[in-house]
């Protein structure tokens, strides 16, 4: 028989104390704490009453810009979207950016804090080609073992406007990528019907998902959703698209949203905020409500774009609980769901949860609840990753 | 001649190396690195590049309520404001809360992340008596060698409905209390002419200033800052009232807001946000535009109200700029400066800041830039409070 792994006296999401059995890269008991002995060979680790949750779920970053672990990059960009997007064209080509050292930095810093699976959106563009997702391909390859992440292939310039990008969006999908990415179908590429059209062909041409920015505002965020939706509905793309930000369901009419995250609902199509503060954002409670699946993520993390975001996955549920108001024990666990199993279920992420079967994906901190988790940030005392104790060095 | 203490080779907000010579609790000299010799006998600490930042300022927390380094508090409250009042005095009655031991052990937490001036609201009501204000006396006498703190009498139920509320009050400006606090005069006092007359009437027998919580929404908080305003023209208050949070100042039409903040200026009133994410605030670059002080504090830290808050002034200042979308380096200080500069100016903290002749408060963190503290936050390599080096060891 293989040894296992015990963690034991360790309390999942904040509950009476449990013995946690991982076998290979799999939870296979959970008993109460001191009802079933370790078998010899087994490894002990102890929980010491610690917290026990299973391994946080990043839904949408952007690996290749970031610029963690580099230099400081000093912001003096413009405020227009279009500003920002030609200076990071900009910048890349000036810096010498090197998309997979950077995505690795992070990757490493996400799994140390207690990230197990993500999804990040890899820029795909006339000027640097497949570069980037070769990259972060390889970075992939290489931390397989332990981070579990899918690969969206994301057009930062629309699909319209440069001739080449639709064939190296094709391309992209063939080589690695999980998940074909959009943006801004109205205001980006000013063509919504058939910027929608081009995604939907490469998409269903290659049976991958969809999940596309939507920063759109209020009226004209809505009218493209609707396109959306109408698309999701023909090609029968219901539960494989995510729509991330989705501003516009922040600064509707009561009716118009109510009957939009209906229709929503029907396509089983899942937003994803980074709950912004300075932004409209979908209501959490209606969203939840409806049946939508609302799930958390950083976007960019330390980029030309922005100097926020962080690897830790429990920041971002306490941004999220502080930009929905949620102040109570229940719903700071609800935050807590938006970085975890809303997120998994989202993306597709198989075999995630605390049960036996599943991914042994597992996070230890001091606290006494998930909510005091979510506020404090409190240090990982243990991280598991598909199985394998992280250490400290192992992701430096 | 007194010896001296140099922190040499660090660079204040990001600029040149410097060495920085404290006698006493005074800055007394600022050279380029190396220019100038320490005496024998003085004190060197070695700043090795690190950004050198003036200490940090609270502008407006509430000690007295936190349960910080106590057992984590399980909110189950109610949503409405008069829930989370009556819930915070059931629980004070039943949870023996001790606010001198709970606001000593924040204090010493603010102090180890480099703030070495506040203010905080102290509860002053019917059941508590100054209990809490003794409490909160007691321990500033304790750390008044360090820590520069002002007390402000917070009414936290009103000053009308509870018949003993305004002698309690006077008592309050008679015995410790720096500033008289006040809290939305037409929706918690139903009365806000009657409200006011009795808070000024206080402020003025005292000589004392004025510090108001304006949750009150849209036009109705319009209509009571501008009640507030007649009284501080009419008293001659101009300079000596803060008032925080003033929600309705995100959510007026531009030409109201407009009218608003300009009698505002004129009146020399200071807003105080906490940059709540779920609320409308006061707009950024406009009120500063108009002449306004716009400054920065949590309000309460882990309490009966919020799980939320940290006594690190840098993540309020993260928080800030995160809430008016503030991105570019200069916008980020610009967030720093109203934990620093602008909340020391709006609270009337005297010999503030980076000159000779100032306070020696100091902070040293690793980053290149005061935009790069902002955003990571860092921990703090070195605090000098009132002249004091603060070790890990004195804040326990
Ligand atoms: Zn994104
Ligand atoms: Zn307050």
């Amino acid at each position: 028989m293989k040894p296992s792994t015990w963690i034991v006296n360790a309390r999942p999401f904040g509950g009476a104390p449990m013995d946690v059995r991982v076998t290979g890269a799999v939870i296979d008991a959970i008993a109460p704490h001191g009802e079933r002995q370790p078998a010899p060979g087994d490894t002990v680790i102890d929980g010491a009453g610690a917290l026990l949750l299973p391994g946080f779920v990043e839904g949408h970053t952007h690996l290749d810009k970031t610029t963690w672990g580099m230099p400081w990059y000093r912001n003096a960009v413009g405020p227009r979207l279009i500003d920002r997007i030609e200076n990071e064209r900009r910048w890349r080509a000036e810096s010498g950016h090197d998309a997979a050292a950077a995505s690795r930095a992070l990757a490493l810093a996400f799994l140390r804090e207690g990230t197990t699976r993500l999804r990040t959106h890899v820029d795909i563009d006339t000027d640097a080609g497949l570069r980037h997702l070769e990259g972060v391909c390889d970075m992939r390859a290489a931390l397989a073992d332990v981070l579990d992440m899918q690969l969206v292939a994301f057009p930062q310039s629309g699909v319209l406007k440069r001739p080449g990008t639709r064939e190296l969006l094709d391309a992209a999908l063939a080589n690695g990528a999980d998940v074909l990415g959009a943006l801004d179908p109205s205001s980006i590429d000013g063509d919504p019907a058939a910027s929608l059209d081009v995604t939907f062909a490469l998409a269903t041409k290659h049976g991958k998902p969809i999940d596309m920015h939507l920063h759109e505002p209020g009226d004209l965020g809505a009218f493209t959703f609707d396109l959306l939706l109408d698309r999701v509905e023909a090609h029968g793309y219901q539960g494989r698209v995510v729509v991330s930000h989705a501003f516009c369901l922040g600064a509707l009419p009561d009716a118009r949203r109510g009957a939009l995250l209906e229709r929503i609902a029907r396509a089983n199509v899942a937003l994803l905020t980074t709950a912004p503060a300075s932004v409209s954002v979908p209501p959490f409670r209606e969203t939840r409500a409806a049946g939508v699946t609302l799930f958390g993520g950083n976007d960019g993390i330390r980029d030309a774009w922005t100097p926020f975001g962080s690897p830790d996955m429990l920041e971002r549920a306490m941004l999220i609980a502080m930009r929905y108001d949620l102040r109570r024990d229940d719903d700071l666990a609800a935050a807590f769901d938006c970085v975890s199993i809303e997120a998994a279920r989202a993306c597709g992420f198989a075999d995630y949860g605390f049960a036996p079967g599943m991914r042994a994906d597992l996070v230890l901190v001091d606290a006494e609840t998930v909510a005091q988790a979510v506020a404090m940030r409190p240090p990982r005392r243990f991280v598991m990753a598909n199985g394998t104790p992280i250490s400290p060095e192992f992701t430096r």
